[in-house]
């Protein structure tokens, strides 16, 4: 399935109507949790519940999978999984590097999806065939995606969030991977999978993914030429602990080191 | 003195002029020492000639101090200080949370200054009297920064690039302080600085900054509310170990904890 790029642009557009007047205003946080810290914004909400409507609007039967408002018609064999602002934390602190994502799975693989960030203007997404990047913003024409032909470590960027998501052995083996790479690098969620696709980053890793954390990079990554899938070389759809890499040398080289312990 | 905006705006846009075609475009990065992984780039260095030549033909006799092409007369009493690019791994990793540095001092006192973050068309300043953000690229109007009221570690956001920055003692000190904090977040260099005087992040903390790192963000600061010093409390102008925080009470909670082994 082609998905229609003015489809796409349609769902960030809902979204950013709800994200982008609610980004540095203060008073609108909350938490998803009395103790801890797990921030969700009223904009989260909101802007899953305008995706949602797109989605209904356009494709009434197909399922949906989204991190604020749960799931429906999971049986059907085409499913949009959303996560109205990944980067939560980017977002509350003021920082331009949290996104939307709207994937498409069909029959469980990954075919489609957008990463949008309104702030920017920036729209990364994959209608089906290929990957693509387009400043709305500023009015630039699309143009392909295509990642680092990085096939070593020892030249290898590397993101993830923070260290600290790594516990026991996993910890290490995180750790096997940052003492080859070039330059470790700390702290943009799924803007750091958009470096990869766009050619400058190589490596992004990540543990404990939701689905919709993931789903609708996977597209956006690997119509650019590079490799996702869980640290054991599973398919990334289902989350877990991802590995994103710029070329299927980076990436064997890079589960052979986690895998290594 | 009071510093023009327009002529700030200058600064920033002839900065732009060099970085902003260089940004996301491969090819142009080199490293600045055979060994290891310092990377500096032409917009970097091309950057900062811009800044001086602006900065020569307004105040000729004016002392300039740049992280790229040395200093001159530094016996005048005011100093400009640049870093043409703060953030050069951001730069290269294709993210916009890297800035254009430039501040002034007055007898060694850090009275004005400018970040500018050309791709988002972002500008946060202080003119000598207050401080103000702007987003030319969208034109919108100059607002007043503003650090939010927070007065308690339990209730504050903190900033650093990495905890690897500190070794020793000071990697204990910096410890002591991520613990009793609400969140801590890693990554974002002179952009963490600049969400401080907005209001969105508490505490920003860095080790062994440079004049250049620092300079053009402490007016910023303090004309928003919050308090700049090096961890010892000292003046931040000359670099070295320095946090930031959105009030005199946080500040004084911060460097106590950080002081206290």
């Amino acid at each position: 399935m082609v998905v229609e790029k003015s489809f796409l642009v349609q769902i960030a557009d809902a979204a950013a109507a709800e994200t982008l007047p609610r980004f540095r205003n203060p008073g609108l946080i909350d938490n998803k949790y009395a103790v801890g810290f797990d921030p969700v914004t009223e904009a989260d909400r909101e802007a899953e519940r305008a995706i949602r409507a797109v989605i209904r609007s356009a494709y009434p039967d197909h399922g949906i999978l989204g991190e604020e408002h749960g799931s429906e018609n999971l049986d059907h064999s085409h499913i949009w999984v959303i996560d109205p602002i990944d980067g939560t934390r980017a977002f509350i602190s003021g920082l331009p590097v949290w996104g939307t994502l709207v994937g498409l799975t069909i029959d469980g693989n990954a075919e489609a999806g957008l990463m949008s960030q309104p702030f920017t203007g920036e729209l990364f997404y994959s209608d089906g065939e290929g990957a693509f990047y387009e400043r709305l913003s500023v009015g630039e024409q699309a143009r392909r995606l295509k990642t680092r032909d990085t096939a070593v470590l020892a030249d290898a960027t590397l993101f993830t969030t923070t260290p600290a998501l790594y516990k026991g052995a996993k910890r290490l083996a995180y750790d096997r991977l940052e003492a080859v790479v070039r330059l470790p690098r700390y702290g943009v969620d799924c803007y750091a999978f958009a470096m990869v696709a766009a050619g400058f980053a190589d490596i992004a890793v990540e543990a404990g993914l939701q689905p919709y954390d993931i789903v609708a990079l996977i597209p956006i990554i690997e119509k650019a030429g590079g490799v996702v899938t869980r640290w054991d070389g599973g398919a990334a759809e289902e989350g877990g602990d991802i590995i994103a890499a710029a070329t299927p040398d980076l990436h064997k080289a890079a589960l052979d080191l986690l895998n290594a312990g």
